[in-house]
């Protein structure tokens, strides 16, 4: 399967990467508007490179896009790959408005397109193994979600400016993870944060450290915390207690070596960040697409959950604002 | 150090055997309104039983009194020792009504009687742990604290009735530990929950699965969630999260056997209930209160610790109640 | 029961400590050749001090007898309490030559006298464990045990001269161990080790480093490994390997705390010696020797189970002497 | 770098697989006795299919061999090899015979040829890790070695007739490990070993459960144990013990889930054998022997190597054949 790349900055490279291993699919073609970065990426994986991306639709050799542009062009492009019903992953969020998510969902629905969100947890080993357990019935009825969220160093206000706050950011991943979890949509939602790691991104109106609580239709509660920055290193972890018991994905680590000393015993440290954290759900998350491509399953991450996920940071962001608990629209 | 014991149930029949092991102090009189209770407990220790305290308090030789009888009945014993100067050692909380609890404690002030709350969380090895690592920097800027505190098994509805609810019976610990660990007074708290559990206790008026949301002047955030029913154990865990680390104090277990099976590896439940999870804190919490005693100690955990939970737990009722976050009164 | 204890050293501080603490027990005399030591240890628990075993042990008050002399003087004392029918508890080793031994042990038959010898492992709740798991079948045939023992720091030579050396004096306790937990005798030892810690250790004629390997008739094979000095604490682990699985029990650590840094992940250090590692254990094996007074129970380690650890630890040391295995007498 | 696959067995796919993943390397052909496994795995990659290894080895294309073929053939197709001066990768054993692997690794070294040998374990990463520690001096002076290596099932007796027996077909794989981590070589050995396991690879002449001691010139000692069933899985565990602290490398498991239920705590198995557990070593080996290939490294694993450890291992049959230790050959 012949694939697209929009977007040679760094996620796309990820995907470029495992495109590139994948024995089902082949890097056609990478589209940057920085031509260089285009012509870099394309290069190490023998595709050609434009800055076009109409252009690069057009061939109709290509079996799928990917779409790992900046977010405000993330509409448009998955407006041209459903003109021409290409298989469409996009990374998150769709877009920082609703509105123009609703609109370009109702097109993507209307022409039939498969689409992907790049909520690439769901993909990780770890939390899928909670899905599972909960699918199961380990824990029962499920009643107390509890996700840990912080990365290892904060980003520049400047990016903070434009990137839509922590809860569009930052917590919307965690937001999807609730639902994927919860099992059931969140009908409640408080937020609340502090500007604690650095005054500039207070500055650029935001905050660094975040909790919020969610709560569905049936009462089981959620609860997230961020953090901008943990000198320790990307943390993420996940624990659901239900009626029948608990399951918890704790940090995976380099390796499984302790280290005694006369003044310690160490362990490794988490992974530094989310490249290294999640390498196999990247992989997965392609493996998905090319499935879906192949028509051999249905998009595990739909429009409708990346729209969800927008709904529930909206939410949070009011909530904020409003200083008190707000209901989720429905 | 003679001490009276007031109350035989099940916690004062663990600082009767913490007494009688203590090198220290011996015990002196058992009181119960049960007389069979007293006389069983007293016996066992070669202590005189009682159904009247004032009588047993008037008794020269005493070096204290420790008040673990219902919660309705505390204030007036905790003035009935002031009046003796009686150093006093009372279970929390000191009562369900602020107004009773502040009239008492100015009484207690005024005769300089020293008086502790038995939040025995304060002196498991494990939390005054992370309670040291964050005096000595361990953490940085204490930015977010986690607590977990979960019953094995819900208590019976007509408990509950009687309890003042599951914020002023069982959060109030986690409460004590939020301050504890926080380091600075709460100003803003927002409760939720639902009663998930037992349908019983959601007729009495209560809910069994609790989160609570606290921040500080500062901005620093905690989390507390509770279940009346775990049923892998009692589930008690902290987390203290800052500018320079993490602190965690995990379950300790009964045993560190691992055992490894065809089907799975396993390895120890956590302690039933608080019996057997906090035997070290009930013994520190005894000695500490024969510290002060002899004057050798200021108490850790004083009249104003109380307090401040009660005010906390109900902060949690009025929020819960409100549906949104309420200042925490200073 | 009223107890006396011969020794007033470090081990014998401990059981004086547990005695105190047991409401079945009274300290009834403190006897040591060092006046002074015995008094400070009787003062401390009320009870008489005495330099004169044979005067204490007249007095008919007496319920037991605790040896905690040094080994050279076991045999004799043993003697004097089997002659007045006294149950005695005895330190490991019973002494330092067989013959002695022998004689010794059909004396204590002769009498009836119940004995204990202090192989306080046993009664680790951890290792305790291990050995139910395997009675219960938790590991099917016992095919593999590895028993890890580790001083914190070593003797001096002048200590080492008169111990009896590496396995008389320390690998002994894993000796027993390895009977406690394999269910049958080991008819073949071969030892080995080094002088890798003090030389002075090597010109006392003895090794600090070393490894046993035990085979049954059955063909079960133990590993035990000893070091004088392990820099991080005092290491003390099993694992039992079987048909159907395995069990492992790991170091016991005062806390289960741990600390994320911008540099380390590090968790509790283990246990500094075995004072602070075995508190449960003394506990319980003083139990047992008031259960045994009271005819309660039979001795869970007899005369013949120091006997066989000795007969081990004599093997182990013609092994290593003879550089080649050898067979285990009868 | 073109490569020619001698060998389409088990271990050959994993090289296969891994080959094809390498953006370096390219599968030019495979080779195996039986053509349809030849053809069967040439398809799935695009490479070419022989029954002919000399015919392969003549084409000029060619970078690099990996002989993956049965024990007897390896010293033969390296000979082929070797005469081309075509860099090798070779499974170990080089043979079970030590005459004729001197032989071979003096054809070797006479004409130049980088020869790689399969010990897969010194890329796995945890392993690395701790040789990296001991070459950083984290801990000090290597003192004890310890090595665990249980195989899931045995393998048939029929199969066991063939492998040398467990010394030179399983246990050769620790013994390298062992010399590899110890840092110099050991001068004596004491096997020993039951047959626990399967009575029918009593029957084929070997054992299924061993312990091996090795001592080195310095007296550092190291223990391996082997059993050819763990029914918890695979179970590769390595412990390095020396003067200024230890270093552990424990299993890995699939994921960092701990489930909670009623009854027990419990995390994943091991991973079930060495192609789930080695992934990553498989891996790193390639890339390794395609840095070789390159000239831009050393060979880290050379014929040198796989003959010490097949010396080791035959000392081991010899030891274990005449019931006492015996001196490795230098």
């Amino acid at each position: 399967m012949k694939l697209a790349l929009l977007g040679a900055g760094r996620i796309g490279q990820v995907h470029a990467a495992n495109i590139h291993l994948s024995p089902r699919a082949q890097l056609h073609a990478v589209v940057d508007v920085n031509p260089e970065a285009a012509s870099a990426l394309a290069q190490r994986y023998g595709a050609k490179a434009s800055t076009d991306p109409k252009a690069v639709l057009n061939d109709p050799a290509l079996a799928g896009v990917l779409v790992c542009t900046s977010t405000d062009t993330h509409v448009e492009l998955i407006l041209e790959a459903a003109r021409r019903k290409l298989p469409v992953f996009c990374e998150k969020p769709i877009d920082l408005d609703l509105a123009k998510v609703d609109t370009c969902l109702q097109e993507v629905q209307r022409t039939g397109t498969p689409l992907i969100i790049g909520f690439n947890r769901r993909f990780d080993p770890h939390f899928r193994t909670l899905r599972e357990g909960i699918r199961k019935g380990e824990v029962g009825d499920v009643e107390i979600v509890k996700i840990t969220s912080r990365d290892p160093a904060p980003p520049s206000p400047a990016y903070v400016r434009t990137s839509g706050g922590i809860f569009r950011d930052m917590m919307i991943h965690d937001l999807d993870m609730a639902r994927f979890l919860l099992g059931e949509e969140p009908v409640e939602l408080f937020a609340t944060g502090s500007c604690l790691v650095d005054p500039g991104i207070g500055q650029a109106g935001d905050i660094d450290t975040a909790m919020v609580v969610l709560k569905t239709q049936r009462g089981a509660l959620c609860h997230i915390d961020n953090s901008r920055r943990a000198v320790y290193g990307y943390d993420q972890r996940i624990e659901v207690f239900g009626s029948k018991g608990m399951l918890q994905a704790a940090n995976p680590v380099p390796t499984t070596v302790t280290r005694y000393t006369r003044d310690t015993v160490s362990v490794d440290k988490p992974y530094h960040f989310f490249l290294e954290r999640y390498p196999e759900a990247y992989r997965a998350e392609l493996d998905h697409f090319l499935d879906v491509i192949e028509k051999r399953a249905e998009p595990m991450v739909t429009g409708s959950d990346g729209r969800r996920s927008l709904i529930l940071a909206e939410a949070a962001v009011q909530s904020l604002k409003l200083g008190r608990p707000v209901p989720v629209p429905g």
